[in-house]
């Protein structure tokens, strides 16, 4: 049996991505800024896709504009935002377990003579409203929070922090990387006074180098790259058109029967949570139900490094990440795990499980039967 | 019949680039950074994606660095050095004739404090060496030319601007869009001494939304967006493993044969230019032989406007463009004709033909019978 349980690093594309890719680059590849047939057709793809995305947001489709993906999206909105508003402020405010996609940006804006307050979380990974509200200060520009934290899962309480954003400083915008949240969640920008919103395609069984922000019209915002001025000035570059296509036909996927797919979700969360109640010297860093996102489950088995249980289970064909994809680049121990309180000593035993639409709670029982016979014998063999 | 001859605006893809596109997405769909075999398949697609690029420039793996296309290529060589190197000089030197993705990037850093001396071309759209040579001086950091102009085919003497720089100045930097020159030409950026050189994989048959830029490891650059550390920190962000490794064939496959490749081409530009020859009020602004580009016609139609032409055109199958597709989003008349001395009157009635490894002798013909047809006609409705 095989049981990929990566689906936060990445996903298998849906075969009506896959079929409308493949159209977009033999039959239709046509450039959208082309004045014949070839370019309007092109064009239609990237139209149809903004109109499906924007539909998933109730929101207008000239607020969305396609990126490389969702790292130059974060890019994008912290970046883009900063340059364009300094004359109003140079305070920023984010929380001590974005992904590095965020904090990186915000480490290149300090550097650029930008003020960065980085806002602690619980033991659950939810920020205090309090703490941010003493921290919004008439400089404040921007605020930056992730709805979904990709190591454990946690949702922070984004309507609650736009609400309290534009009451306490209706000209700070509030930027939400959502690249783990969206597809999942039903998110409206609008009510939730969200005015950035990140989202990757390849987090939603969507092609990888794709991602779009959604930029609420009244944003001033600067371009990143600069060129031939299309996505109105923007993002200039030939837009991706297969991978565009791809996105919307993925966005409108994931978003139809939702409310199913997420419940199937939420069942190999919980059903994962329950089971591993049953093992010995494990403890569960997400929250069953809705407290937490439905597809990541964060795990720690006491006296086993996190590698060489990843590596067991890939024997079995179940394939893990310990920490988070992105930041396995810089093997540095996790700055959630620690920022939630996981205990010193487990930091480097933890692994993340996480889910995607096809997968099923077999895969989940043979995971778990996996881990009954391997953990004795790897305790056994740990040299701590 | 169809005849797409516009190929220095988009290709269609090569069967082999979709292969491996569908397999990256479907079956070996892990995230390069994953620490399990799904993890080590898709770093392999982008290991040997830059093994294939690099080979065929003779230069390293390490130094190619693949991006979302020509567009932030060229972005990254300019800025992204410029901002690396600004304390040696903030002196740069281009063209009058660089694609949009080079002059905004060079306009955006006028505004940051940069200079940049732009040379004069020729009638044929050449530079004067002797003008370069003049231009460089001790603060100049960044010379920035374009190999082949995607409007008219002309081809600038990199190897002997490359001379020039190194002997006037060893420490300026060589940057070379060769986004219209990947595929055509054999490029050896050592022996030519250019230091970086941009690539677009959707003009040479591979997908949109995907590029490389090559970077001598010698030469310091900052990167554009800031992340996860991928592609040794300097282009954060998941790679674009099905776009990267299509790339990666796309390039192999342009230089299988490639001589072979590039006479076909050539004889469908010769054939083309000889056969305008017979046409009225025709004027061809680009050069046979090796003398211009093998893949791009430009030329002057007296007395009828390109918009129209365009679309009766098209109306038999026939797809140009006017101007270049990527300045289209900004319908201003080329600066490259103007540039190159193109009259006044003929400025609005300019068309490109551009081919690739698809195009046939026959499609040439048939374009050259149809403006026979049609020119005439246009001619006596037109309202000059």
């Amino acid at each position: 049996m095989e049981a990929y349980f990566d689906n936060s690093a990445t996903t298998r594309v849906f075969d009506s991505v896959k079929d409308i890719v493949v159209k977009a680059m033999t039959e239709d590849y046509g450039n959208p800024s082309a004045k014949h047939r070839k370019g309007m057709e092109a064009e239609q793809y990237v139209r149809q896709a903004a109109a499906r995305v924007a539909k998933t947001l109730k929101v207008k489709e000239k607020e969305i504009l396609f990126t490389s993906g969702g790292t130059e999206s974060n890019n994008m909105a912290l970046i883009g935002t900063a340059m364009a508003n300094h004359r109003a402020g140079k305070h920023i405010i984010s929380t001590r377990i974005e992904h590095a996609s965020v904090y990186n940006p915000l480490a290149f804006l300090e550097e650029q003579g930008f003020e960065v307050t980085y806002l602690s979380v619980d033991g659950d990974g939810h920020i205090s409203l309090k703490e941010l509200e003493e921290a919004i200060r008439p400089d404040t520009i921007l605020v930056s929070i992730m709805y979904v934290n990709n190591e454990i899962g946690a949702v922070e309480p984004v309507e609650d922090i736009g609400a309290l954003i534009r009451r306490k400083n209706p000209s700070t915008l509030f930027h939400v990387d959502a690249i783990q949240a969206y597809g999942k969640f039903v998110i409206r920008p609008k009510k939730a006074m969200i005015d950035l919103l990140s989202v990757s395609a390849h987090k939603i069984h969507g092609p990888k180098g794709v991602g779009f922000l959604y930029i609420d019209e009244r944003v001033k915002i600067r371009p990143l790259v600069y060129g031939g001025g299309q996505q109105r000035d923007l993002r200039s570059g030939t837009e991706n058109v297969p991978g565009i296509a791809g996105l919307g036909v993925a966005a409108e996927e994931m978003y139809t029967g939702h409310r199913e797919k997420m419940e199937h979700i939420t069942s190999l969360k919980d059903h994962m949570i329950d089971r591993m109640a049953g093992l010995e010297g494990v403890t569960v860093n997400s929250l069953k139900g809705n407290l937490s996102a439905p597809q990541v489950v964060s795990v720690s088995f006491a006296g086993v490094r996190s590698e060489v249980l990843l590596h067991a289970l890939e024997d079995k064909g179940i394939y893990v990440s310990s920490g988070s994809a992105c930041s396995s680049n810089h093997p540095a121990i996790s700055g959630t795990l620690k920022a939630v309180g996981v205990k010193k000593d487990l930091l480097d035993s933890t692994l993340r499980f996480s889910f995607g639409v096809f997968n099923t709670l077999e895969e989940v029982d043979y995971c778990i039967d996996t881990l009954k016979e391997l953990l004795p014998v790897l305790r056994r063999y740990s040299r701590r």
